[in-house]
């Protein structure tokens, strides 16, 4: 008999009423609004109404450099949550909520997997409650005032060319990456290049993601920059009148959902900024509550820790006031092996079969990447722990060589098995996951909001990345210099480049040196509270493949979904 | 003092529990789900499962023609349903759900006004379930595989220029009318000229609001035309691989969403099809399951009675299978006076004083555009209530000529308060639409399945409108040709015209005659199951204003919503 699928698994799960899930994080009736029968949002009310319970300790779940198939973080975040009970120990989870578009084209959900997902899954994968809609629509509305400006006559002298705000669907649509709009008479608009990114690349996603409040949230919608005047001086959406509209569309949404695993742990469901051109961490309201809602608050960064880990600590933490206790670095040894440069890895085809030869020595070459994503770790004053996220093609003796690299750098790690086996098969990885976080917490920024935006890129490119120093390409020199005069210079930084290697060239494996980080161009994000550098090609709207996954979704005569991996 | 605003009166609703109010249809707790505190979806099993309850009188409520200020139909739907308690009998409501896009224009909110409302407000104004959220991914994840069979070697032949299929945001956005797509590099996609419509005026809320079941739904979804091939053949959204992915993104949409009113009687909103190139009508699930809630099952149908009660009949019956009671037409003494053509009334502008004087003399003016919308409901063998809708500034006297106009051809007819005083306001009238529903009901479809498209178009013309005859352009006798040619000519007529005037011509009032109906084009909603020619400009995405509402709408600083009218 073959192992089941995600959905057979899911389908299978044995759901705890929601309220009881609330109720075991401290969350009474008053404090949740159910939509639907298994998922439920929380008042923002509950931060101060929780705030005498003890607090979690605070573990974030990070990987080395991923292959183009992942690594299993969600899995690994979810498998060490559910094995906190078997320990004893009470865990929350709190993960980004998974955008609906790319699960039509060739994504599979992602809500964890095997015997470690976050149900029920078709909630998740599909609309959830509605959070990522009120982003669109959202930021939608400023584009339509923002073309309606220009149309009434542009009373802020904004430049046309200038405008930075574009539109945004939950779609797959390269055709939307570049539109030309305002076309037909003098009723239809003024013709301009704009464009289109997918949900998860708005602004407004990362603002709801940081905010610690509505009216944090509305503050921060009031500085977000849509464009600028001839003479360079910013518009904000606030100068456009869109500020207070973008609240209150925003309003419910900023309430966190909660959802279970398939072992009933609590799961916080909450934002999903990109991962690359923002921050990729799901919300701070979430963790502001799940803070006090158990033993553990267990929380996922995005791609390696030179990326998500990074942002975690730097724009995350930085923005919420929280203090991380322990970092998990998921390890697996395809990945380390492809660390070695031995084997190329392509999506959506097999694996090279000399790949999946027992092979500790290939692991070992790949040794580089761990270490440097561990030292990141380190960096910021957080104890590491790595999870060996085993996969059935593995061998025990590569297994054995990733516990080997981390324990030569004094790491903590732990072999786990919970896609096949659930909680009790990450039981060693949470007893790990337990010890480095009773260690005391050093947790630091890795600068000061007073840098320079200069010093903040240097800071990160050299000591994360291990890059030799930074190019600036002259429109990005100029871009920075128009930031730092313009009062953005105390933002941090988010540095868009590749998730497929620590330096800014995803060919390069391992932890590259004697590279130099080169910055095309220094785009912002006022409202969501940084600014990002571009290092490469970032594409924000994805396409969809000859024979997407929509081509094979559909209801079965039960009306039950099919399709939906 | 001053009347309060319809949030004032809102705010200060006291709620039902609205399992209470679920509960007084006979859906129990298994037939729900919550959505937030106040709002439950309905379950489609109960439709079986209530199907041994004794049926509702089933009731429409219709107008004259109106002003472009509304005389108050959903006020009066609401009022009605209210009074029925007053009277001893329980009524459920089923109304469109209003978009949320214009919210942020002009438009005020969309839930009745004063003491005839439909609460939470917010709540139905802003986001409600998601419905039209799910319209509008269901609706562009179709787009984006259009556009992708073009990009991925277009199989079925499908000619670029020929494709129907556009996009759709809930925003009033002029600058989506008209916009280029695909433009950038080879991989960006096939550049060609498409545009945006408003999400209400989509196929797939249409096919929503019209669809009998999940594999209803499903099987329109299918039948959608997308485009032609160079041949002329259809290329539907089967043929592109959608269907079924849009039915997996609309299967929660289609649950009814159940509210109350200020008065606590049950109000299903769903669904929310535009009134001119659509039918216009709440959703047939709704009806079914309302059709068993109650002993009055009281819905709405968009504009006058030629528009929105002509569709209600011939489109929304013919595919529900359920057959009316009693029409209510709502006129109003300023609808009536203008009618009479010596007054004219623009939107945003004081009416004219001249207007407002005492005079049943430009009431009796106005008459023929009454007594024709009344025909147009006995044409169906339906019992027409006239509800006269009172406004502060009207006279007596003036309410008395429109009761004179009604029963001088024999209507019943009943001044109503309920803007000003709820339900006890309309007691008078929910008693003569209690008398008329009490009528043999010799309901009938206007014109038979097998007419051909011509002879359909011609009846509603000619029967309905009062034109002369119908002149078609070239163009649209070529089109109604090709859709013969292809099969739809089995379909309905949905003739998309403007709604202020019983002609296709707005500036004429009352009931015009010796005038023939001019036919540009003849476009097609196949999947919702109706074919559309258009009489005049149709826009269906709107504009904003220089001062839109968007402008003043925001959260306060204890998070309430200001600004929502």
């Amino acid at each position: 008999m073959s192992f089941p699928t995600d959905l057979q698994i899911a389908r299978g799960a044995s759901l705890k009423p929601i309220e009881g899930v609330a109720e075991q994080m401290g969350l009474g009736p008053h404090l949740i609004e159910p939509y639907g029968r298994d998922v439920v949002k929380i008042r923002l009310e509950a931060i101060d109404e929780l705030a005498d319970r003890p607090k979690a300790k605070y573990v974030v779940v990070s990987a080395v450099t991923p292959t183009p198939l992942g690594e299993g973080k969600t899995t690994t975040t979810v498998g060490l949550a559910q094995a906190m009970k078997h320990i004893g120990r009470q865990a929350v989870v709190a993960v980004r909520q998974p955008s609906m578009g790319p699960t039509f084209g060739i994504k599979g959900g992602a809500a964890g997997g095997g015997y470690a997902q976050v149900v029920p899954m078709e909630t998740l994968n599909l609309h959830l409650t509605g959070d990522f809609h009120a982003v669109t629509a959202a930021h939608n509305m400023l584009s339509a005032l923002v073309d309606n400006h220009l149309h009434q006559g542009n009373p802020t002298g904004l430049d046309p060319h200038s405008i930075i705000w574009r539109r945004v669907l939950d779609v797959n649509d390269r055709a939307l990456r570049n539109v030309i709009v305002g076309l037909g008479t003098h009723v239809d608009g003024e013709p301009r290049q704009t464009g289109f990114d997918i949900t998860a690349a708005s602004e407004v996603m990362a603002i709801f993601a940081l905010a610690r409040s509505v009216q944090d949230m509305r503050e921060r919608f009031a500085r977000v920059v849509v464009g600028y005047t001839a003479a360079g001086d910013p518009v904000t959406a606030e100068d456009i009148g869109g500020a207070g509209a973008m609240a209150v569309i925003m309003r419910e949404a900023l309430k966190p959902n909660l959802l279970q695993t398939l072992e009933n742990t609590p799961v916080l469901v909450h934002a999903g900024p990109f991962g690359n051109i923002a921050h990729g961490n799901s919300s701070v309201v979430a963790d502001l509550v799940g803070i006090r809602g158990g033993d553990y608050l267990i929380t996922e960064a995005g791609f390696g820790a030179d990326m998500g880990a990074e942002r975690f600590f730097n724009i995350k933490c930085r923005a919420s006031g929280l203090t991380p206790d322990a970092a998990v670095v998921v390890a697996t040894v395809r990945a380390l092996k492809a660390h070695s440069g031995r084997f190329t890895i392509a999506p959506g085809k097999p694996l090279p079969p000399e790949l999946l030869a027992e092979s500790p020595d290939d692991v070992h070459a790949g040794a580089a990447n761990l270490r440097k994503q561990i030292e990141n770790i380190r960096l910021h004053g957080v104890s590491p722990v790595v999870a060996i996220n085993a996969f059935p093609e593995d061998h025990a003796s590569e297994h054995e060589a990733i516990r080997q690299i981390a324990e030569s750098i004094g790491a903590r790690a732990a072999v786990c098995t919970h896609f096949a086996d659930g909680g009790k098969g990450a039981t060693e990885l949470a007893e790990a996951v337990a010890e480095a976080a009773e260690e005391p917490s050093n947790f630091r920024l890795l600068y000061p909001d007073s840098a320079s935006l200069r010093e903040k890129i240097e800071t990160v490119a050299t000591e994360v990345y291990g890059a030799e120093g930074v190019d600036y390409d002259r429109k990005a020199a100029r871009e920075l210099d128009r930031h730092e005069r313009n009062g953005f210079g105390n933002l941090p930084v988010c540095i868009a480049k590749t998730h497929l290697s620590i330096s800014s060239d995803s060919s390069l494996k391992g932890a590259p040196t004697g590279w130099r980080l080169p910055v095309r161009e220094v785009r912002t994000s006022v409202g969501a509270g940084f600014i990002y550098p571009i290092c490469g090609d970032m594409r924000t709207m994805p396409g969809l493949g000859a024979t997407p996954s929509a081509h094979s979704i559909d209801i079965d005569a039960d009306g039950e979904i099919e399709g939906l991996s």
